[in-house]
């Protein structure tokens, strides 16, 4: 896309933004420590903290005391300033979360189908459904909604007809989608989501230049630069997972041989079991979440063969994100989604080691490996009330490759 | 490293900095192409414009007659302004180019040495004894250089004791350069230069998502996103030689094994060509620039296994580009370096082939893979003329790792 132009309203406005993100990430905070966390001067964040006071995104907690000086006034972000809801959709699999404007989680309703909902009015109307369940759940009138953030994953996945499906629907219609809700709807792909989370509410707090490597049955980055989320040209940036980690290697299910989700994928965790030990129980069935959950407790229990394809993995792992690091040279590794079976130290050390050892010259000597429980529901619900904010006019720079 | 803010004064500055780098690309233009060009409004250009010509970075060049209406005021980027010196830095090799202050370039001096020079001394010495060279043969007055630009390979190489050396000596003694020098310097990586270059005078113009892939003896990638140069958190990033194409494959000069730079490079050529053909003429000696340039002349001479030899390495080529798009997804792709082996439209367009296979979905669906001319030399000048403008206040932002 071409480059885009800023204005001293766009400033004005980036502001806001960073100090509603500071302010989400921090719970509590001052004025001052708002102006020392963000670099922005005290003046521009009074002013900014009265634009935000007036509009309900912030509310004063009352006087805190601070270590020296005389009590200051707590700011937090607003949690009843409104709801926003964040749904993730697959073929198969509904999910909607609904969190207050303080992004704190109040609900969740997981709705499963037994064939898959391809044809867009039957997604649509299972969307609805599931929304309005989660809200009753959560005890919210539609009235408070501020935003709808849906995560479709594909769009971006190479187009075979298996997997056309719930998501590639959506992408097609979704000004029916908005029309049948009644409420703004904000779509991203799940890896720009997780990006958006680490980047709002993780180690975004602390390093402008980072990546999120999200693992499960697909494998995918997110990717910060300069603190901004990296989208690409046409928004797909970020699909690590269908980079090379060996030429014509393992076939992956894009169709490619070699990619890292071939080897790093939860299924590639299985293939790695079955290539050492074609016997092993759990060698054979679906490779999805369960098998890893499994995997991971046979190591436990002295399973040779178990660890050692949990180590190999880990070996794979690292020299992966070791490319991520020679491309990106980011200061943080967050790795999130299923990532259960690297909670065993010695498994995670394994990864670092491999990333340090791979990565070219001292790129990674600053680098942070570590695991992150963020996801892009958390993402998606950010996402949603930052449209919010720029629908009521506080933020005026463009963010969203989709609305 | 943390957020940067940005500020009105900034704004300013960096429409500035686009009004340049348009005239640059352009030759010559006028106010109303520009901002056609730049998409910044007509009366932000004009002053600008008018902040230009009073500091003699631009000129008008007369009245000149456009399709329609009456005639206006042409503008070019003012050559007359002063120089610029680009100077790069090997162990035995060293090159000074002086340009003006258009960046057209005026003289170039090559200088070899028998012995690598190492200690700082020597090769300041080196610098200072070369750079006067070139300025004589371009007839230009010491005083009239606005900045010298100091291109160093290495400082991000993994540190091998055989490395150590003349850029080496320059990373770590760059006030004594400037002492000995008299002079502005600024000192970036060859990599983000030629990003640099191709983002002011090349694909650019166009896009803001572009990579530069050069090609040589050594691999890297130049990384733009959203119209700026990708640094990373300790300005390592674009180090996509050393990214992995075969987990356990080739060694790699920087010790790994499976780098990209192992296949792509031209030592890669030259032993993809022993692997296949082991007593073919070619396949010993030293893999440098003659041997590109005679494979590729064999190839064109008949020679079957030459001809395999850059197929495959198109090939591998195509695949590692594709590593590229799919985690940056850029539209652009320009290849830089020694790229003459691939002036073969044969060879060019299995390169496209298989980046077309090989992205994931359709991330390569609008992509661009072209040759370019430009150089790390023409990004450094640009990088010192940028030095200078904000050395006379034109320009506010950072951009410079080291100064």
């Amino acid at each position: 896309m071409a480059v885009a132009r800023r204005t001293s309203r766009d400033l004005r406005s980036e502001s806001r933004l960073i100090v509603v993100r500071a302010l989400l990430a921090a719970g509590e905070s001052t004025r001052n420590a708002l102006a020392e966390d963000t670099g922005l001067s005290p003046a521009t964040v009074s002013a900014v903290v009265g634009d935000l006071l007036k509009y309900g995104i912030i509310a004063e907690t009352g006087l805190l005391n601070g270590a020296v000086g005389r009590p200051t006034t707590g700011l937090r972000a607003n949690p009843d300033r409104g709801r926003v809801v964040g749904v993730y959709v697959e073929d198969r699999y509904l999910e909607a979360t609904v969190f207050d404007a303080g992004l704190g989680r109040l609900a969740t309703v997981a709705a499963t189908a037994a064939e898959p909902v391809a044809d867009a009015d039957g997604v649509i109307d299972w969307i609805a459904a599931t929304l309005g369940t989660a809200l009753e759940r959560a005890q919210a009138d539609r009235g408070d909604v501020l935003g709808v953030g849906v995560l479709l994953p594909g769009g971006m996945q190479r187009p075979v007809k298996a997997r056309a499906g719930a998501p590639d629907a959506i992408w097609l219609h979704l000004d029916r989608l908005r029309d049948r809700l009644g409420l703004p709807v904000v779509v991203d792909n799940p890896l720009k989501a997780i990006a958006t989370a680490e980047l709002w509410l993780g180690a975004g707090r602390r390093s402008a230049d980072l990546v999120t490597a999200n693992l499960g049955v697909g494998v995918g980055a997110g990717i910060v630069q300069d603190g901004a989320v990296v989208r690409g040209a046409t928004g797909t940036a970020g699909e690590w997972g269908h980079s090379l980690l060996a030429f014509e290697g393992r076939r992956c299910q894009c169709g490619r041989r070699g990619c890292v989700e071939a080897y790093v994928g939860i299924p590639g965790v299985q293939r790695t079991l079955a290539e050492a030990a074609p016997g092993h129980p759990l060698a054979a069935g679906p490779g999805d979440h369960a098998f890893i959950e499994a995997l991971a407790a046979a190591a436990d229990a002295g399973d040779p063969a178990a660890l050692a394809a949990l180590e190999r993995t880990a070996d794979y792992l690292g020299a992966a994100l070791a490319d991520l690091v020679a491309v990106l040279n980011p200061e943080v590794i967050a790795l999130t989604g299923m990532t259960g079976w690297l909670r065993r130290e010695h498994l995670l050390a394994l990864v670092r080691r491999r990333v340090l050892e791979d990565a070219p010259g001292d790129a990674a000597a600053g680098l942070a490996v570590e695991l992150s429980d963020r996801s892009g529901m958390d993402g998606i619900a950010a996402i949603a009330l930052e449209r919010f904010m720029r629908d009521i006019g506080l933020v005026t720079t463009r963010v969203l490759p989709a609305l």
